[in-house]
């Protein structure tokens, strides 16, 4: 693992790194903040997925988390959305909602896409794994949250690591892949034709097959351009009233789906997750 | 004046907003955070200066000083760091250092500078008018910060000004131009050779020509890779033990010239600055 850069923030380090995955065959490069700490204290563990066309670097520079995460004792980790470099399959069009910067947290089955597109595995296996050899991580206590396609990851990711993750919330996620533009294009590209292997990648469907968590918190812009169309999250409003899941849905007047709106609302989600860790 | 974006934030609207200057004869932008606010209520404006290659963009997405302006009632306004655009002359080597956002806050004298570099004057006159007449400003509660070259600028600018500016503040400010690299390379450039010239837009020099402000408040991370070089922050605690101006000068350990740095610190200067508006 190289360290790209490391700064003091908020008395704490803000650190970019890579390293040679073995899921996606390829570098890979994340953020993660270490708040301040005692000396030999283990801390816990926040992954925040990221929406479609980021890196690690713009939550990184935009989130506005470092604060909340200092006064809490939180590591912050930012993972890439998606493989990229030499030989990395874009979508054929060049489009921003497939391929690069849209891997959409799933281990693709299809050629061209699944010899790197195994972003499922790398962020649930392969960079917990880095993470606790190489950082004060107790990995006893993690939670996620994520934005758009990165609130389908924690979601999905949540949902299906109920154990793993003591705290489950998003920003404007994408709720119903399997229902909605953005979701079926990338699930069929990277999945298939066969929409019963989309399930296990759908958060509303995965609810319906009996995946719980004790609780969600979803935070949504009411003036987000991509609500309608892409997002729904009367979806999920619905799949957790039938499943009996306890979800915090705060519609945000006035709010977009830009990073002004994801900060504006990162402390509350950090402080929402340090009671659950 | 056009509107380019406007997004909610904090309960506020962060806008971003271009218009045609009569001083620089180039269109101009800016950012402009107003707070959540009664209806018809004025409020104080914190100016933010940049530094060296910033435009109006860099503290607006890194600064994070959204959630404490939100929190005190300020207006926060970002100007660019230079005119830009066809005709406007840069450093003949293209340097990032001198010429396009690199305008150190002079009204250059010098051709072919003195035609577009007057960001004196924009600064000072010409986007205070355009604020006071489009927001809900209350000029008579005013503060002025920035950071490197816009440090520069603040206590230039502040200590030009002590009746308009009810606080003064800086990251990591280049204190004394005069005497340093960048600051020296600028004031030729823009001023010419005659270094009386170069006085009032030099910070010690000011005080040692008897501008006072009532108090500064400085922060410098100790391993600014500028620190020795360009900075010398020991020149405006001399100049300020000599002139009886009670200066706070924290020396921020582990802290580089980032945005890491300032947004760390931001919250601190603001709370200062609101205390004095």
């Amino acid at each position: 693992m190289e360290e790209l850069s490391r700064n003091r923030a908020f008395g704490g380090e803000q650190g970019v790194y890579r390293h040679r995955s073995l899921e996606t065959g390829t570098e890979m490069s994340f953020s993660l903040f270490v708040p301040p700490h005692a000396p030999g204290a283990k801390l816990p563990v926040v992954w925040y997925l990221s929406g479609l066309t980021c890196t690690h670097a713009n939550v990184t520079e935009k989130g506005e988390y470092r604060r909340a995460c200092a006064e809490l004792g939180l590591i912050f980790v930012a993972p890439d959305t998606s493989p990229r470099g030499d030989g990395v399959a874009d979508d054929p069009a060049g489009a921003y909602d497939f391929g690069l910067g849209a891997g959409f947290y799933v281990d693709a089955t299809e050629p061209p896409f699944a010899a790197h597109y195994r972003m499922w595995s790398y962020v649930t296996q392969e960079l917990p794994e880095l993470v606790a050899a190489h950082f004060p991580a107790d990995m006893d206590r993690q939670s996620i949250m994520g934005h758009s396609m990165g609130g389908h990851g924690a979601l999905t990711i949540g949902l299906s690591f109920p154990d793993r993750f003591k705290a489950v919330s998003a920003f404007a996620p994408i709720v119903a892949p399997g229902q909605v533009p953005w979701g079926r294009k990338a699930l069929t590209g990277y999945l298939g034709e066969d929409e019963a292997a989309w399930r296990r990648h759908d958060a509303v469907a995965l609810i319906g097959d009996g995946a719980r968590v004790p609780e969600l918190l979803v935070d949504q812009g009411d003036a987000d351009q991509f609500l309608e169309e892409q997002l729904q999250p009367e979806r999920l409003a619905s799949a957790c009233a039938d499943a009996g899941i306890p979800l915090i849905l705060r519609m945000q007047p006035g709010y977009d789906h830009s990073y002004y709106f994801i900060s504006s609302f990162m402390e509350d989600h950090l402080r929402w997750h340090a009671e659950r860790l």
